[in-house]
């Protein structure tokens, strides 16, 4: 049984964590913390979970020793993992973190577009990017691992096959990409309410969105021509998925691209390549750790359609799959109920 | 023209004031007045007012001369209306309080349940609760009104002809009410998120709600016998519209309930009496003033059905309709927009 | 592994049990049938299952022998179980059926509500019904069961231990029901369709709905008074989830409700008796085939609240567990992933 | 008052018209057919109409004489206006087509995406193009109207200042398109169920829509180069509203977009350009005759964002600014109520 630690457990990526968890075969979660919500019951906060968790409450976070923890998650605001790292790291504790804090190369990017100093940049550069499709090696000895936004998790795994294949113009990339309000994370805001965004449809952060540094610099990694991405999000009037619609002009029109995508993914327990004329929809993937991409072709823009959820590949799914990595679990270990439909 | 003045204008009340108002003949919005976001245009918090109100901006409550006004609509939280009463009243300006300040007839009730002092027992002794299909005449003289609850006006308009003609056991109604979620206002709530309330369905303030003695003195007002209410509130998933199915004990079977209904609300502009075993939705009366009610009877049970929109007859819109009363305007004046459907 | 037969597989209640068994330890699911889509593969129809039925496809009801089968659920129209109940029964298969043949013990009830003759009144006569927390012993045993529909699950979890208790006035019992779209099934209807049914709410069936008589055979085999109860439903603008307002006239004010429903469900794994004062929500039980109850008390009122997922233990998951005990499996088996929320 | 008559009252863009005209100061309907409901009162079917068309009832198409009408609008399906127009035109009566019988001017063109052959090219011919921001002098005078359908006017609106100008690569366009539910119109298909559309997202006609080969030839004629457009409809949650999200490749970089947008549609009734920086959410037209439009440069793409609701801008509230033209009435007439927010 790994020992699990969840550092604020009171958001969307924190139940989401405890609602995995509680399936998954070798998962012992000793302790979870909130700064908010100290000494009440996790089954008082979240009812859901009642006969999972009746014995589990929240602690303040300085008094819980995590340090006899295998691993700890941080669901939590950027900026607290980064914090308690080097103490946690130090006493041989594993971190997977939710937030931005180890997602970013460029410490300067880091900083200016999440304000606020890098804490430890050593950790940050020994740390690794947490997308199993493309790190799963590194993934399995890491320390620390960043787990990755939910948009840039959608656009790296439809944007990557092409790039590594050289096959687009890198330097002109679209993604048009719509979540559910989860995404947002469960905080009181005005326009997230149910009166504001339900029967409703928007973009937003259209002049700037933290995710898009992340995903560029991914993507670079990818590609031996020069990124550069238009990445356009949404709110959809609903509460888990992503669907991301992804456009790029086509340089090699020989290509196969159905064929790229299935080979690129073949084996992938997660990545879901649909047959030649899907359109994928996101209740296909609700509640699931399972991304499914339709590739298309219209004249030379080639047309990749991802869909997530969120909540789990988009972020605690994909936790926990890289938690079952770093401790050489069966990487799908309690990730493998049906999503649920309808 | 009707020179207007609207207190608190950036909640939802105050905005479907502006909307309506918007298509009224004889309403000039003079000033309205905001804490947070004095100089603030109306349109660039509300860009589906572009073109409306392009000229007019919240101004701070203090600096706002509002004596000029004819009427002043209170669309504020409770206790703002009564604290200026006094004043504008004095200057001869009329008041419409859509908040409970002038709802409560015993002033120990009113402190118990809104937790503060009432600061005017005479004016609130003079003034008209503002159903106008109970209480029309008053209201046309009256200088302050009381503009009813959402749930309320459901719960009279469905009621008070049983009550009145003396059919049902008063001592034991049953009110099982149902609301969008604008019904809890503009107000940054983690339980009126998209994410936590859409898809989703509860009930509500199950051991006591505010509309509940609201709700009894005015039945009691209307029946000879004592008046007991049992009254559940749920939250729905969508925006607008109250649907309240009541319950009561038939104690005179040989009433036709159907034309007690019929006669009871004929030539009212805004409440439609169904044909025998309709089933209304909500939909039906969307952004319109118009209540409608279905009448059943299921052997000694009379139920009836009552719809609503709970921003216009539960707020804005009986707003208006009291202020065309009390201005001798036609009393439909600005409020007989289709309702939008789908 | 107990092998399963499923008749009608691409309703909710068919696609819902997929789910349901794809994670079910002792499930080996034989063979789907469907007359409209014989030749289809299941995962092309609902790509939600890609990589969990990847092998099955429906098949022509007359071209599938059911008789190598354990047990055959019946995820059909009304009607069809009692055609091929006793073929399937002669050759030593149990059934399962989620529509209504076998749950109304008087055929010319079940004639009158269900338009048609039933088939086989000797296997309705040994039947049992399958809701088990009240029948648990005979569902052992039984060859068939008539699997309950999704609201009388919900009223009878709430009125049955106030009824057996003798401390309500059985006679004026009043349901106020209110349920998520998929409980009307995945069929064309213009009243159905998401510019219908979203942002609205009604009431239906208001003159009479099959799910009364059903419900009150029921709650008189467990009272000694003459039970007789208004049953409201209402669609709700969500997807999954029933709630249920139950009222009831206390006849005996000394007795402890909520200690009566504690003492009643001590143990159950899937009812969940919460604590005074709560409100359960939908979500809370969101693809889980627990039922949670709260129980209230207004003056002489009793007030239950339960809520379920109508597709779980409304259906699906109901009939899971009535396979998990006539087969001696743990009775939770495949039923204990976590609701999902948000 | 223009006479009016209308074929095919039941569906959505049907009952939008009879919602619009209500208010509208110079509008008689006289006559509303419908094969399936002849002899229905229009109430009965949609009871938001109720006090608004009591005397009207649909009548049977055949046994209803239109010649007496001004103006005839079609809320068909395609096919039938061209059936019927040469008698009516003959007859001195003017059509409004809200199909697609008059939109695409190449007859090959529509009969291999409408599989039918047209009835009329000759009236076809004179027939104009009902998008008045761009054909505004030529609606006044047409005795045929063929209405836009509602992604192909917002994508017009977006990128039709841009081609215009000549500051695009018009050879590469791209529209991320997406709409609510009611565009389907109001027929019964499973999967514009509430339990299948709902809290879902997904593309669809990702293979080809017939609003591509309308959009194409309407941009075309505003392009001096080439025009080749990648078109990815969406299906959003919700009921009302479209949100096209546009991208371009700049040509000319020192051209200002937001002011050649703002030139463009100075004085436009219906067409608001938002300040830049906006991010226009659907609500903000929902019910409206307006479209929004935001301007947005990243690098060298011009990326523009439409709003506009579909059934209104998109359908019929279009139809009746054409109307308005056609008959020398205020352009405005009876589209004047603010849009419906929350």
């Amino acid at each position: 049984m790994v020992k699990i630690g969840i550092v604020g457990g009171t958001g969307y990526t924190g139940v989401e964590l405890l609602r995995i968890l509680a399936s998954h075969p070798d998962a012992d979660v000793r302790a979870i913390t909130s700064r908010g919500e100290a000494g009440t019951r996790v089954v008082d906060m979240f009812p859901s979970l009642r006969g999972k968790y009746d014995a589990l409450a929240f602690t303040a976070p300085d008094a819980t020793d995590l340090t006899s923890c295998d691993v700890v998650f941080f669901a939590t605001p950027h900026g607290v993992a980064m914090a308690q790292a080097r103490a946690l790291v130090s006493a041989g504790v594993r971190i997977i973190d939710l937030a931005a804090d180890f997602r970013i190369r460029d410490v300067s990017v880091f900083e200016q577009w999440y304000k606020q100093k890098h804490a430890c940049p050593d950790l940050l550069a020994e740390s690794v990017y947490g997308l199993p499709e493309f790190h799963r090696e590194r993934i399995r000895r890491a320390r620390i691992v960043g787990n990755p936004g939910c948009y840039p998790t959608s656009m790296q795994l439809g944007f990557v096959p092409l790039l590594e294949a050289g096959v687009i113009d890198s330097a002109h990339l679209i993604a048009d990409c719509k979540s559910g309000a989860s995404g947002a994370g469960r905080k009181a805001e005005v326009g997230l309410l149910l009166a504001e965004a339900s029967d409703n449809f928007k973009a937003y952060a259209v002049t700037g969105h933290r995710h898009h540094p992340e995903t560029t610099q991914e993507l670079q990694a990818h590609s031996k021509t020069p990124v550069s991405l238009v990445f356009t999000p949404h709110l959809l009037p609903m509460i888990r998925g992503i669907l991301s619609t992804l456009y790029a002009r086509i340089t090699r029109p020989e290509v196969d691209l159905q064929a790229l995508f299935e080979a690129r993914y073949r084996g992938e327990p997660f990545v879901d390549v649909m047959p030649p004329g899907s359109a994928p929809d996101t209740r296909s993937v609700r509640a699931s750790n399972v991304a499914r991409i339709a590739v298309h072709r219209h004249g030379d823009t080639a047309m990749v359609i991802v869909v997530e959820d969120n909540l789990v590949k988009g972020a605690a799914g994909q936790a926990v799959q890289n938690m079952n990595l770093m401790f050489g679990l069966p990487e799908t270990a309690g990730l493998t109920a049906a999503p649920v439909l309808p």
